[in-house]
């Protein structure tokens, strides 16, 4: 089987342009079929701010309302989409923006309301692989933002690292799917201070472990979940780190490993 | 050949909620391979307003400055473009967005600057049909918001109309072209203030005549212009008049006649 790389980069790319044009120009040299999904940095924060659309948290979550959602379709599936699949264009990669919507390509279910109403966040059900696997013989390379839709008319805020994992789960049985989260940091850090202390390997018993030990705390938990929802559905490489991680491999970073049985 | 239709919908529709979904109802009805294209109606104005980005007009049209740039981004690409998706969705219409720099489709230039600078807007050079065609082909609809690129990372702002037209075009050698500009009035009117007034024919010898009465003036001609360059580029039908048209024969509206040699 071919391999497929599945990249998500995270807002400190997003947020500065000197980074995401080196990463675009780095991204558009991968060879083999590829997939990006970004996140929305900071920018739909301060939309929001500037349009005085007043931000609802909800256990360090913002609540998707209306006028969010609105703020959110325009910066992540239009400014920064938009721009990404131009700089994209300009180095050579031929790419294509989505929302889950487009193609019809990730449903999602809205958030059920329980004590916590997490307004329109939708939580996957389904990837429609068809379309972009046409797309990927054609050479096109697929740009999700973090946008679904629930197939009755309503576009849905969904987690982009959730988007990534889903896809590569869905592609797993395609290709040797590789999913890479990039972010700030070269990976899973035994001292969050040092750079230097790169937990290499994360497998199912260490990571009890490390979360145990308050080595691994609640931002980097709903991703290292995501990382071992896709391992275990049979996607074959996931790695987080730095974006270097994917163009240079003396780069450290933290690979999670299947645990075999 | 097949017939594919495109169908550009202009401000009205996308300002009335209501319209807009009664047209995508009835849009996701037709039968043959289909293209959208959309404007922007007066979202981008509001939104310029609230964000306090200065409209600079220069005879009559907007100048399309960074932050101007950004706000059509945002709302033609962004907000519409991705709630006609997901209605599409909604009536089993599957339906992909589209700038002209998704897919390459659609490479423009920047207008250059003479004695007046119209900012980042397009003239459109290229139309790569082939990524277009692998959709339809799949059964997908193409949905163009009015955006295209430079190839050199640059966005641009480029007239719906005229992006409709360029496909129409680009197309005419794969299917029998039919391009459809549904806007508020029931066609070009003999009787500005009368709907029943319609011209149902125009060829390239009334028109002159149309011009020189005033019947046809500013606003109407560069629509006009792009119809007579389209029917003269083997697009095998050019209409305007309210959408209406597109769905039943008895709703009268203007067509565009090629003078036969």
């Amino acid at each position: 089987m071919e391999t497929l790389k599945i990249v998500k980069i995270g807002g400190n790319i997003i947020n500065n342009p000197t980074a995401l044009e080196s990463f675009i120009q780095q991204f558009s040299s991968i060879k083999t079929p590829k997939i990006l999904v970004h996140g929305g940095g900071t920018l739909a924060t301060e939309m929001a701010q500037q349009l005085d659309v007043k931000v609802e948290m909800i256990e360090g979550r913002r609540k998707t309302n209306t006028d969010t959602l609105d703020i959110i379709t325009m910066v992540y599936a239009g400014k920064i989409n938009k721009n990404i699949i131009a700089k994209l264009q300009e180095n050579h990669c031929n790419a294509l923006g989505f929302t889950g919507a487009d193609g019809n390509t990730i449903v999602a279910i809205k958030r059920p309301v329980t004590h916590i109403d997490y307004g329109f966040a939708g939580d996957v059900v389904q990837v429609n692989t068809e379309v972009l696997q046409t797309l990927l013989h054609h050479h096109i390379t697929p740009v999700f933002c973090a946008l679904t839709h629930d197939k009755n008319g309503q576009l849905l805020n969904t987690n982009a690292d959730t988007i990534a994992s889903e896809l590569a789960i869905a592609f797993a049985k395609l290709y040797q799917t590789e999913l890479y989260y990039c972010f700030e940091k070269s990976g899973v850090l035994q001292d969050v201070n040092d750079e230097h202390s790169v937990i290499e390997n994360i497998n199912a018993k260490n990571y009890q472990a490390l979360i145990e030990n308050n080595i691994i705390t609640d931002g980097m938990l709903p991703k290292l979940n995501n990382c071992f929802h896709a391992i275990n559905k049979q996607v074959r490489k996931v790695c987080i780190g730095k974006p270097e991680m994917l163009f240079n491999s003396n780069v450290k970073h933290t690979t999670i490993q299947a645990v075999k049985n």
